[in-house]
């Protein structure tokens, strides 16, 4: 087998997939037009398909044998409420949404990658399953459905690939550690005792009881997580009070943890309740606290990963230079799979100055470099075939 | 002259002019018909007229003689933003516009003063200035414009009424000092960066440090005003940030700030400088502060006060019981009047529940017992037949 | 009777108690000597004297007739932990113990009073009183053991000076309102978990802790007192932490809590206990809190006030300026003879620069312009001889 | 070379070494008579031996020749101001100085491995340093006199071990990273204006703007220090005020501050300099802010650490276990030497529950079971014998 002829002979196809993706992007759990179109690309493969699975996703299974090991490839699909400003002739024809982040891509890699597996059933060292996820912008998320329908039972190990405009084209991006955070969220409200600004002693002031609260909330950080971890609590809104004369009978006060540890997690979420506790026996206000629970956090697998770097490293065709990076605190739900089965999610490099790509994920004029798509098609494909041999 | 019969003469035309003027109100700064309807009232009475004085205002001065002192009296005649709810003949035909703080009964009473005085002009012991004013309800107020106008030019004393109707019909409500706070405002714009939730270490979070502000604003009254005197600072407004998960890049704190002394406000004024300048250093954010001075603290004159209360309760006709209250942090612009004469302000009480004409000022329910502007015309008249004979 | 030559003729007499007094100064509640010469100087008088009276105190009656009212005339006689630095031949005696409050007047005053009152029984229009206090400088101060030892029994009205080192010589300054604040403290133990200052997750902050319930303590003031009241906080004391890298496991805060209307008195302590046990919620601590409740406020009765003013300015022989002074929040526990009759509690000037008695009370080098004794004497005479007259 | 029997064979000259320093110890920088004891311990080795270099300290050197490389192995030998209250035959003779941390442990397993190896010059590797450090307890700590004397030049790697009393004997225990944290140390005067606490508003509450210092410093760990490094801020003691109801002129607030890249360590110094300087505008308050920089962070170089681990696995007579640690906040001088040569820094397990060698160090019961010299003078033996072949 010749990979890179393989993959240069179906470059054209993913790219015209990747394309039509990016002119009809569909939002989150919304999907319908998307998954039917994606059911098309592959329904004449070797593939054991079920469609609507866990929701709108839908998993391709590539059985060989049952006593090989089975191996998971996930992408996504779904798009995000943002207006395509790119003059290009792909761009997005639906006013107000976009395929942004790249989840396209993610999507003509898979359909590459199963391909090429596909016409080589007879020489894999596994079963291969192909997860094309929906959903993957908005809680509570496709991934989460799709484990709870079955998509990992029996699967040894999964790999996710994520679109890196920072990075330079065909680079690989990987983290030892986490590579992605607890997702969590609060909203509270703060009730006090509304009434006219020159008579504080009749009233209850919630804005003062609010302020008290976020400095509070700074102690959870400082004092309560152990500094050799990390954690995050941050207000994005205070919203308190229509006049300035007027003390309002309540204020809302909305923020983002973000946490990597479980007993972390669990410490802030207990300790911004007893917090509020405390602010509402200290000013002898109400509140309501809600902890929103989002992505779980994600640790590459060590051995999942060392083996995938390995691999792609060996007889290079279109992976260029492997890239080392920092943690980071963001979310993504590959992180269930990855609760199922080993993994690792790596990124791939798709920035390219020249052709304007390198705009960060979620902005209006992003793009990406497709000559990406081969490499990312290449690691899908080189993870499979290289299993059975660790 | 036998006062009370005076009053009982004209007292149905005193409910008419109160009846009209509530059904046809008109806001602050806006009120050309009612300018004309009053002026159309007393233009035959032996009155030197000038009309729109220093804005909407209109000034009657009844000169007896250059050897006589002078005495002002002042009515306001603006409405209220507010809706009428009431289901009497008199309701406001103005959707959303409403007599509701009773100055139409204050100008029914001072043109009835108008009428009595005038027929007495021979035996008045002082000339009269009668200050019919508008817009009281809204900043900067009638009263600065019609003072810069002259309104207060040989002026010796001035008196105002307000109805209350938290006071029984009649009575008469006074403070011996401060009948008026400065009443100020004051707008802080902090402004930080913004960014992500998950990266406060790119950011410069706005919101945490304008909590801080607000803890600081406490120590203003709590550690730097005399404690013998009197201050309230109250933010009734904090507006955040639109996402739970996006530091805002600015914040606005609103608030008013009320004290009496004028070397208080300035200590107000000056120490929410210096916190902002602190938060400014130690947060190393930017900020906007705008200290809006409000209408300016009025303190009864002690002699003026002590005639006032004396005359009206010789030889009562319709003044009722005479009642000390505390002083009050609400604002008036009667107080630009008292910076340029001795003055006295009082509250004349037109509460009665089984008329339903307690319920508070500036609500939708809001009406008076029409009984309380004889005592009221009353005590116009006494406070000027009187001043001459201290 | 000619009271200027009275006066004149004790004056000798008074200086000498005064002076010996200053030389044998004693702490409060162990004035064993103080009270045995107090007693020595009054016991051929034609008084009725009982000894250790509620303590250390002597009260001496002067009964005159039973038809008669009682006017009872107080004077403290403790002195304070401090070490005399003035260079006069009465300097105190006694290392570190100094009447540097000016005890020793008031009681030479006293006695004073009873020698002329007691000479002239035949004429007095009432009986009369004289306490003899001691303590009152330390909690509880000893009026409230005379008082419950029977003092006030039949008492009409109650008098009482104080020397004043800011006013001048002969001057007598006066409130019309709260002459005292209620003096109260508090106490506050913050215990938290101590440790290593680099892992404070193992720990529990008490100094963070204690830091925020300070700042809510300044809200009390800020927000939850009436800003027409008065009320002040005051933290004096933060013990906390013995080493730069340990976290302490408890902290100290003390302070001191100044009131005037039992209300606002309650409220403070009542917001105090609640913000303690807010901050035990939110930090998870536990505290311990005292309030201990100190001298009562005190108002001068308004009558009695008047009737003293008016008195000691007729036909004035020492007295000089009447000066009406703002409130003080200050504490002394004349107010519990207040609690049990009208009183008065009035200053008396003995501020001097030439002679340098115009340093403050308290202070190492305190003294009296000794001149200040005839009008004191003058003053507690006048309020009983007059006092049939009212 | 056996290198097991050369071990057992001065076993008790170890013993007996680190029991007489354990007799007779020595506090930081006073170290006269320890200095001496283990300069006659060496003198007769084949050794050039500088002492008094740096401070108290003594280096040995062990040259072979110039063509080799250089490795330096460092033991500390000073004492703590701790009362010993062991009861053992080698208790402290010395009150209230105790070799609580087993630094007499350190300098007995560098003198066994100087034994051995001067035995064995003609067979090493490599040329070898002897550091014997005085005053590793206090800052400066002798280390840094140490290098700047030149104990590192030609060096090419350095080793150190530290006992630990919470691993079992013969245990090692070794962290991938930072082994020591930047442990530097901040005290802080806030002057305000001292006066009578019910009088705020005359002076300058310098306890309030101290508790404001001691929030706004959670933000900096909270919000300035990326979420993915460590920081930690702690404020220790905080001294303030005499008297309850006086409030204080001045307050002091002291801490530590823990951080391990250089980068951050700036911003926690230059962050708490501007808190300092805000809160000074804010509460017009003046302050003096000393960062004191203590020992800086160190990292294991993991050249040079896996090198150590493979060692020490290899053929084992006396290591036991090898456990990985997490990284500590705690300071060490050790970390000068790292500055200069790569360098690993390990902890040798002496904890033993039945011989009660298990009280943590700077614990007045601390001791360690003396078989874990073994190992330790195994290590050191080793580190040097294998250096050249790798």
């Amino acid at each position: 087998m010749n990979l890179k002829e393989e993959i240069n002979a179906i470059y054209d196809d993913m790219v015209g997939i990747r394309r039509h993706m990016h002119m009809y992007p569909e939002l989150s759990f919304q999907e319908e037009n998307t998954k039917r179109y994606i059911y098309d690309q592959i329904k004449d493969l070797d593939l054991d398909i079920t469609r609507d699975f866990g929701g709108n996703g839908i998993v391709a299974r590539l059985h060989v044998s049952d006593d090989l090991p089975t191996v998971a490839l996930r992408a996504d699909f779904d798009a995000l409420p943002i207006q395509d400003e790119k003059d290009v002739p792909y761009r997005s024809k639906k006013p107000g949404v976009m395929h942004a982040c790249g989840h396209d891509g993610h999507t003509a890699m898979l359909i590459g990658a199963e391909k090429i597996l596909t016409a080589h059933k007879d020489k894999l060292p596994v079963n291969v399953v192909f997860i094309h996820q929906h959903a993957e912008e908005n809680l509570p998320g496709g991934a989460i459905g799709m484990v709870k329908a079955g998509v990992m039972e029996g699967v040894d190990a999964v790999f996710g690939l994520h679109l890196a405009s920072h990075l330079p084209t065909g680079s690989i991006g990987y983290v030892r550690g986490f590579t992605q955070a607890n997702a969590d969220s609060f909203s509270i409200e703060v009730k006090g005792k509304g009434g006219h600004g020159a008579e504080p002693h009749r009233n209850n002031d919630a804005i003062v009881a609010a302020a008290h609260l976020i400095q509070q909330i700074q102690t959870i950080t400082s004092r309560n997580v152990d500094p050799l971890k990390s954690a995050v609590i941050s207000v994005g809104q205070f919203k308190g009070g229509s006049a300035f004369n007027v003390m309002p009978s309540a204020v809302h006060v909305n923020g983002t943890a973000r946490t990597f540890e479980p007993d972390v997690r669990e410490l802030v979420s207990r300790r911004l309740e007893e917090v509020c506790e405390g602010v509402g026996k200290s000013f002898d206000v109400e509140y309501d606290i809600n902890f929103h629970y989002g992505y779980p956090s994600m640790k590459n697998d060590l051995d999942i990963l060392d083996y995938s770097l390995e691999v792609v490293s060996r007889d290079v065709s279109f992976v260029g230079e492997l890239i080392e990076r920092e943690p980071k605190m963001g979310g993504e739900d590959f992180a269930y799979y990855a609760q199922e089965a080993p993994g690792a999610f790596l990124m791939l490099g798709t920035g390219n100055a020249e052709l304007g790509t390198d705009y960060p994920h979620h902005h209006e004029m992003f793009d990406m470099d497709e000559e990406g798509l081969k490499a990312g098609v290449e690691m899908f494909v080189k993870f499979v075939m290289n299993f059975g041999k660790r």
